[in-house]
Parts: C-alpha cells; structure tokens; sequence
C-alpha cells in the first residue's frame, strides 16, 4: 500500500493504479454491488468484475447500463474462477447464495460480504466456505434510502467507514482486502462481529427501526390526515421518511439476525423515553433543557469527523416554486 | 392579491411590488425572525423593519450584519407605531413579551407570533392585546437546526406552509397577514388550535423528542464509545443528530405547552414500537416487512408535494477527503 490515504490506503485516482483482484463476483447487484463495481473501476481496483443477481430483470438493468462487466445466470458462474467473492444480498439470503457457490470457489480466494450484521452472517456463510479459502465478513457503513441496480454511485464510500471482521482470517488477504475498500474511498476499521451488531445496533438499526415506527403512526391516525402529514411534513418528520423509505427486505432480514443487540438497544431508549416523557407530564423544564443541551455536542462531532455537512437542513436542494 | 403564485398570492420577485405593513417589529432576532427580515426585504413587503431581542449581544450582532432597520433596547420600544408586530421569541417568553408591548400598541395595528404550539400561546398572549388590536397567531414550518441572528435566510420561507390561527379574528387583517407569509415565500392553511397542535405534535414535536432520546441514548452507553458512534454516524444516527442539535430552549418550552398532544402521540409511538419489537422478538419477519413496505409511500408523497428533495441522503455535499 502507498501511503498518505485514509489509514495508509491509496487515495483514489491520486496514485499508480493497482489490481488487487484480476476477478471480482458481485453476487447481487442492488446499491452496494453497484456502487463497488463503480468505485472499483474508478480506481482501477478490479481486472475484471462479474455479476449474478436472482432477478431477470435486475440483470436485464444491469446488462443495459453495463454496471458489471459480465452478467452471469447462476451465481456459481459469476463467482467460478473469481479472485474475490462478494455477497452483495439481504442477509437472509446469504446461506442459499453461500451454498451455491461454494463448489466452484477457487482455493486461496476471498469470500466477503455486505451484510448490515455480521455475526449471523457468518453462522450462515462459515459452515459452507471450503478449507484454503478465506472468508473475512465486512459491512460498508454506507447507503442511501434508494436500491436496485440504477440506485448506485461510485463516490458511495468516500470518506465513509467500512468494519471488517476478520475473526483470525489470513493476514495477508485482510489486507488485500482492506486495501480494496481504502481505494474505494472508505476507512477501513476490524472489530469482532459481536461488537460489530452492538454498534450497530446503535449507530442504524434502532434509530431506523424508530424512524419505520414514527412514520407508520403518522401514516396510521384517524385524527391527522395524510395530506396534512405530507404537506407539513417540513418541521422534522420528513427527515423520518427518508430513513423509513429503505429497502423493507433489507432491513427486516437485519432486525431478524441482529435480534439481540436491537432489543437490547431499544430498552435502553423506551427507558429514556419514558424519563422524557415523564418530565414533560410533570413541567419538569430543567430535565428536558440539560437533555436537549447535551445532544448537540454529539452532532458537533459528527460534523468535525467529516461525516455530514454542516449545511443547515443537510444542505437540501431548493425545491422549485410551484 | 394578484393571481399565479401559491393560494392565489403573489409570487416573489416576480410581480409589482406592494407594501403590505408600513412598519413591521420582530421581537426576538433568531432564526425564524432574522429570515422574515430577509425574505420580507426580498419581496419590498415592508416599509421598515425594527427590532428587538433580550440579550445584548444579540442586538449587537443584529446591528452588525444590518438585519433589520432599527435595533431598539426594549420590546416596547421597538413595538410602538408599528402595523405588525410578530413575537419570535420561545413560547415561554411569550407572556412576558406580549406584557411589555400591550400599552405601546397601535389601534388597528396587528400581532402575531411564530410560536410552534398554538393554544398556549393564545392562552399566554391574547389576555393582553388591548381592545382594537388584531391577534392572529401564526406557525412557519420551517426551520434548521442551526439558531441565533446569522443563521437567517431569505429563502427559508420558500414552498414551505405557514399555518394561521386566525380564531375570528378580523377577515381583512387576516387576508394581509396571509399576504404577508406569502409574499414571503409561504404556502398559507388555516386552522383552529386545538389541531394544529396535534398535527404539529406528529409531524414535529415528537420526532424531535425520539431524535433527543436516541442521540441521548446513543451518547451515554458504556460499551460504545462517543468515538464509535460518532464515526459510524452514516449508517442512519446522523440524521438523528440534525434534529437533535435544535435549539434547546425553544424545544423545552414546545413540549411543556404542548404536553396533552405530545404525550398522546407519543402513546401510540410507544404502542406501535412494541409491537414491532414483538415481531422482532418473535421472529415474525411478515408483520415487519409489510410494515416496512408501507412506510416507504409516505416518503414518495412528500418528495411529489415538493416537501423534500428526491436526491439520495438528501444530496448531502460530499465532505472533502482527508
């Protein structure tokens, strides 16, 4: 690796280009695959990329705006002779899509992932990678409410955190790999998978659990229509709808396997609610005002970490008049 | 009125100009204050503009970046002679406000208020307004998270709805008022109090209180640390932290004055998130998928209302790399 990228890596179009894999599979060609495949080109990461995903017409998209190189029917021919596999699907999916593939994976290949939890992927994936490959689970901090193969951009990674989980894999094929995301545009961090769905627990899926819940109320009320919902939407709700718009497949495979660390999470924030909601039922102004100080330290630290603009309304697009 | 822009009124910049208030006070320099100054300057709807704003360092800001004409050094001040008077301030100053201005203010002259409940407003300024004196509360659902006299801007108001609370009050003084905010911009609704505070209670206050909550939660667990969370914020929390950054003040004061809605919208939120976290628990991957699904036609309406933009994470300015 050269240095002066994020973490040692390559920055992107700024130094020699390097192919990391000759052959890379994408297995699913939804927002992540194809915001890798376009990050990979970008950079030049990737001899060649295939791609394998169960919907004709997804494939019929991904043939039409060349999003991969080759297009292939089963994933076992997508992912045959491939130096690098990666399971690009809902989490639900991985074990049929581990299964399929793992009789044609080249020995000394990397296996890797996608997945938004990590510790039931690998329950799923492990028991069917063949001895002399090597499976390092990861999961690219990095998406947007839209999906499909149209919905990805290269610039999806950049300056976003990708977590590996490399649980004891090879050394050397962790830090191919890990090279592969820094070229992406991600930072790369390794922590164990059970850490892993705890902060992530935090960081995403209870917040978008919260964010479904608040928008199925307000679409659900007899007293407040949808109209009015809509229309004056611009006060905060709005920002609940774009969470709330994500993939319902994605995310109910995540709440599925992430089970524990979710609920775990959203006691610790009913609990907090309910103190909320208390001060509030008893004008205790104090309570609420320390609480509501104490949060935008956290969205100063965000936006010092470059991880979101500082643009009031996250910079939104003016809407034009009429 | 002349005919073409939103609700029959006229559109900015774009037909004759009309004074609607020879002299217009603000008191309270904010966010939503300072905009109203841009944006009635941007349209000629005002003659002049004063003034007024409790802390000194405030009115020394105001006066430095010229945001309205004259800064005065009391409300009452600032109130006499003029045609409208609007109370910017949180809605637990409004009292007080409403007290020091009553025995300057004009006969015929109107008061209004940008009070993000309405009922408690009424209640704490309408025992005030002398005989004579037109009060017509108003709500703008517009705002960012970001507060203070430099964080105004003319094009807040723009495509978003401005609720009026009118109550009986005088049609003529109404139908300027509603000039006013659209001329500023403003798409205009009317509507009586008790809903609008329920409707803001959905569509604002309690997403602003479960974005405190999780951000409060997320900031205070012992096994992820601020670093954690504050890094892998792009998963979905940092749009919980926008919210959560609002100005603490006048989000203490909506939630003591707007307890009863609040409190109700929050009940079904709670009812709801435990029967999805039932689901989750019991593995019932069919209640969260179909729950997931429906929530995603919200977010489309909203985007089809011009509430939103359609961009991914709302076309969020890529932050610089490194």
């Amino acid at each position: 690796m050269s240095a002066g990228g994020p973490c040692g890596g390559p920055v992107p179009g700024d130094g020699p280009v390097t192919v990391l894999y000759d052959k890379v599979a994408l297995i699913g060609l939804g927002l992540i695959a194809g915001s890798m495949s376009l990050a990979m080109r970008r950079a030049g990461l990737a001899g060649s990329i295939t791609g394998y995903a169960r919907s004709a017409e997804t494939r019929a998209v991904a043939v039409e705006i060349g999003l991969v190189d080759h297009v292939c029917d089963t994933a076992a021919e997508a992912a045959k002779d491939a130096d690098l596999v990666v399971l690009c699907v809902p989490v639900g999916a991985m074990e049929a899509m581990a299964r399929d593939i793992a009789p044609v994976l080249k020995p000394g290949c990397t296996v890797s992932d996608v997945g938004s939890v990590k510790r039931a992927v690998i329950a799923a994936v492990g028991p069917h990678i063949p001895e002399g490959v090597h499976f390092i689970p990861a999961h690219p901090l990095a998406g947007t409410e839209h999906s499909g193969p149209r919905s990805g951009f290269a610039e999806l990674f950049d300056n976003r955190w990708c977590i590996l989980v490399p649980d004891g894999a090879d050394r050397a094929a962790t830090d191919r790999l890990r090279a592969l995301w820094e070229g992406m545009g991600s930072f790369v961090e390794e922590m164990d998978a059970d850490h892993h769905d705890l902060v992530l627990a935090v960081t995403s899926h209870t917040p978008h659990l919260i964010a479904y819940t608040m928008v199925g109320v307000a679409d659900d009320l007899q007293r407040v229509t949808d109209s009015e919902v809509i229309k004056f939407s611009a006060a905060g709700f709005r920002d609940f709808t774009r969470i709330a718009a994500s993939d319902p497949t994605m995310w109910r495979d995540v709440f599925l396997t992430n089970k524990d660390a979710t609920l775990e999470i959203l006691g610790r924030f009913t609990e907090e609610l309910f103190a909320l909601q208390r001060a509030i039922r008893t004008g205790d102004g104090d309570h609420l005002h320390a609480y509501f100080t104490r949060t935008r330290a956290v969205r100063r630290g965000i936006i010092d970490a470059g991880q979101d603009t500082a643009a009031p309304n996250f910079g939104r697009t003016p809407v034009p008049k009429g």
